[in-house]
């Protein structure tokens, strides 16, 4: 019997907010495995804000998504041909496996694991590229101590969650930026953050004035834009500054703004630093392990956002640039 | 017999260039020294970009100037008088003693020198304040390593020469960028520069695409807006940004401009950071007994612009600002 898969190429790069006319939803036969490749059949999809970089052409940390090639990102799947002795049909898989229902795979890149160490969607979250993210972000670079303020953007993300919840661990002041009251209170409320701003409802400059009566010793910035210019206005001496993503201008068609206070750096003999989750793989698994521990304790909770049906994926994709998701926002493919 | 000092005093805040009207000059009586301090004959005032952001009204690393205070400057001076056992008639002196010709000190701060060592103007440029923060901001800040390429903007300027020539000490590649073919010329054919860009006259990051093959890894910025910018889009992997100044921007009256092309800090894992020079302190006498042994040696040059005659400062204050300085800026006031 000959297997069907439906995928999404790439089929125009986008200008702002991705269209679903950027995309082409196809099928075709899913081929056999050669000598040293394995099929997997995807079972859920990750959804980041970095996938909108991997669309836009130019010198990036990773080359571009080329047009017509399927649109890439990280999945959870179940092997179910291989000839490759890494791998035996039925194991649980994660890799780039891109957004579609079966992978061909020379196994580069794909690691096993456990399905039932946690839900697969958190799997792609906490224990996955986000929560390593947030892990050596904040504790690599941002290096936060006890008693110090962090503070994070996107709080209420997939990775955002993830770091005010070890700086919490860390006996650090937490206080989280989101947009929604929702959002806010979940924050507070569930995830033990000390304060949080809704960037939609206030002034983040003034708030953060309040929130941080000693200054910002980490500010860990998934947004840039406005929001970032306001943080670096209330550095402390020696802050660092962690710079994980920039959703506020992934879908600018004008230049990126770039952050008018950056002089805050220089007053405050201050850091900022970019970082790239990737080079840290030589101690993922170390890390999984620590957040693994967290979780397994009960001090590292987690929402997902999953959404069924493949098809849907041009449309759930926006989720994220609209702040819609609640948590990490999971493409589930199939059941098992 | 009373002696007379002029002196220029903060009269308003300057709102874009500094105006002559922004300064009152006014003479007085020169006091006599109380116990514990001492009168300082002025002889030569360091002129430096920092001048103006302490100009300006609100938090920086240093307290602003007052209006009707003492125009705030580094100089170096003799001691006429002395009730501080620590300091003798006859001792020549560096400290923040003002934009006049007599300064009234408590000795803190003060520093002994050595007139002997070097022209005076040199120990405010290359041995002073400009030199220690090329020296501490490249090697402590930018850490270069043997072959790597440097780059520094404002190159001709007082921090910026230095800068270049210890990076080419430490067997960097190093590419200066100043205002002027003259400038240029004198970066490569004097001082022992790789390459010089004109910014004047030239594509800055075309030229630095071209002069940086394999991208920058230490770049030493003094002069931010569309410069910083350039440089940011052609930084190498894991490169270190040193944010010593910003001189484009301290005469805007518009917002600072951000650097837009911030986001290569993440593409390239690469870290910007702000440095002051005060803060190392502590190793000043080291530094300098550096600096001074490769002067010595042949290895260290300078040029320093004097300008004669304490009246001449609110209009030889603006020739930092508009480039028209060649070497580190200096206001003789008294020749002995």
């Amino acid at each position: 019997m000959t297997l069907t898969n439906h995928r999404f190429t790439l089929a125009a790069r986008p200008v702002g907010l991705p269209k679903p006319s950027d995309f082409e939803y196809s099928e075709q036969p899913v081929p056999e495995a050669a000598e040293g490749q394995v099929i997997v059949k995807i079972l859920a999809i990750s959804l980041d804000p970095a996938m909108r970089g991997w669309m836009n052409d130019g010198k990036s940390y990773i080359p571009p998504v080329r047009i017509g090639e399927v649109m890439r990102a990280i999945a959870i799947g179940r092997v179910i041909a291989s000839k490759h002795r890494g791998f035996s049909i039925g194991d649980h898989v994660s890799g780039l496996f891109g957004v579609q229902e079966y992978a061909l795979s020379d196994g580069k890149g794909v690691q096993k694991i456990d399905p039932d160490l946690a839900p697969l969607p958190v799997q792609l979250g906490t224990l996955g590229m986000p929560g390593l993210t947030a892990y050596f972000g904040l504790l690599d670079i941002g290096k936060p101590r006890p008693g110090e303020t962090v503070v994070v953007s996107g709080a209420a993300g997939a990775v955002g969650s993830v770091v005010g919840q070890i700086a919490r661990l860390k006996e650090c002041r937490v206080v989280g930026i989101a947009g929604g009251a929702d959002k806010c209170k979940y924050l507070v409320d569930e995830l033990g953050f000390t304060a949080a701003i809704d960037y939609k409802a206030s002034d983040v400059k003034a708030a953060l004035a309040e929130h941080c009566p000693k200054g910002i010793d980490v500010y860990f910035d998934n947004v840039g834009g406005d929001i970032l210019d306001a943080a670096l206005a209330q550095l402390a001496l020696h802050a660092r500054v962690v710079i994980c993503g920039a959703i506020s201008q992934y879908n600018n068609t004008a230049p990126v703004k770039g952050p008018s206070n950056y002089l805050s750096l220089l007053v405050n003999r201050a850091s900022m630093t970019g970082m790239v989750v990737f080079d840290h793989a030589p101690r993922f698994g170390e890390a999984i392990r620590e957040l693994t521990g967290w979780r397994a304790q009960g001090k590292l909770h987690s929402r997902e956002d999953v959404v069924h049906g493949l098809a849907t994926f041009p449309t759930t994709l926006l989720k994220l640039f609209k702040g819609e998701n609640h948590g990490k926002l999971v493409l589930e493919v199939a059941r098992s």
